[in-house]
């Protein structure tokens, strides 16, 4: 029996802050007619609101630390404020979704990050997604939201990347689904040329991503994003893609990524 | 056939921000064998937040307006950060519990209060609770906890009265369940004297809640909280009672509504 088709998708912090780009992507969220999973970034509106509060940022070698503070808001901002408002306007579209973080249905299990030369306080690394529950959803017309937040048995939450959340979910329901992965992101896909949002690579398979690694032409912000891309298509996801706001449009612009 | 006892439980927001009371109620709201719903207030954190981030807090008439800002810091503090934890620690109770707000699973659709003297802003008043919904998670073994976040099919969240959701969601479950209703508060039920603690009337009936009420017995903080009781006591919720965080404890000191 072929297996039902599943969509991944995330989005990205820089995108949910543009009303407009939300919107239209929103709208076109809800138009597709696969079930789908949504993730959701949380871009600089934790950092604004944590600087209000007067949290200042911890930064150890240039990175940043998710201590006690930054815990809190980003449970405030990224699993209420943004979470619920996806969801209700969502629900405004007709489409049931449902605002989850890890530690709800036990979906997102991780760990804390090991300390090595650092310690990023509250970062967790996943250890377990509960595919079960999240399908048992999908088969009711459910269409589960997440924001980057796992949590460990002892009842803790963490944050985690927002990439991995999307690449970890999918691969756990490439188990039960044919699972396809869209990371919506502020560019029309991986460039060839950081200054040229028109150099998009159309299809990069392993051998042009180490190319591409060795010449040094793919950004540092990029670098995770594809080894995530990787990581999921050789753990059962047949299709992912990369691309802007418009990525679900028929038609988009984007680069694919194949093995 | 013998209908499954659920119980819905509400707790306060002054029990919410004494770690030591929330662990104990989280303790036994665990252990409870039957199928449990959990809604939760927000206390003060919520305009503690908003008086750090500079939101001014509105008044008309002394009654508290919930603005635009408002409306945000609900949805950070109830919907996010209270929310989010108190699923984290069932969680590591073993209580598989799941965070919602009035728009996940469109769950309590609400409309905005209507303008009277009062416009109270983004407050809403309960239309509808998903009871099929809510059912479909207890029957998976998933306890719902919600926040008293509601919303309205155009995409707004409300900020909705907590003792009315919990009331609302147990007559609505009762359709379905021999549904009970507990409030936990920081009284040990209803005090004939407001500065006797130990004052509890142990049981009221309509005709006493009438007598206490033109008697000016019943403070005017409990006067909706009773209303919100008879209501749910003549829609089909067949045990409600009212106590402190140790309600849910056996031989516990409380206040029964009966008929």
């Amino acid at each position: 029996m072929e297996k039902k088709v599943v969509k991944v998708v995330k989005i990205g912090g820089k995108l949910i802050e543009d009303e407009n780009k939300l919107r239209e992507f929103l709208n076109d969220f809800s138009e597709l007619e696969t079930p789908k999973i949504l993730i959701h970034g949380g871009g600089s509106m934790a950092t604004k609101i944590a600087q209000k509060l007067g949290y200042e940022t911890k930064m150890v070698d240039g990175r940043r630390i998710t201590d006690a503070n930054s815990i809190k808001v980003i449970t405030m901002v990224y699993g209420g404020l943004i979470n619920k408002n996806i969801v209700a306007k969502l629900q405004a579209r007709g489409t049931n979704a449902i605002g989850l973080c890890g530690a709800d249905g036990a979906s997102i299990v991780s760990k804390k990050r090991e300390v090595k030369e650092i310690d990023f306080g509250f970062v967790g690394d996943i250890v377990k997604i509960n595919a079960s529950f999240i399908s048992s959803l999908l088969e009711q017309g459910i269409i589960p939201v997440f924001s980057a937040i796992s949590y460990s048995g002892d009842g803790q939450l963490y944050n985690t990347n927002g990439d991995s959340v999307a690449a970890e979910v999918a691969k756990a329901m490439s188990a039960i689904y044919d699972t396809e992965l869209d990371f919506c992101f502020e560019k029309k896909g991986v460039l060839t040329d950081v200054d040229n949002d028109e150099s998009v690579i159309k299809e990069i398979d392993e051998q042009l991503y180490k190319q591409l690694m060795n010449r040094g032409v793919i950004s540092e912000g990029m670098l995770p994003k594809l080894h995530n891309c990787f990581q999921a298509l050789h753990h059962g996801v047949t299709k992912i893609r990369l691309g802007d706001s418009n990525l679900l449009k028929k038609n988009s612009v984007h680069t694919k990524i194949v093995k």
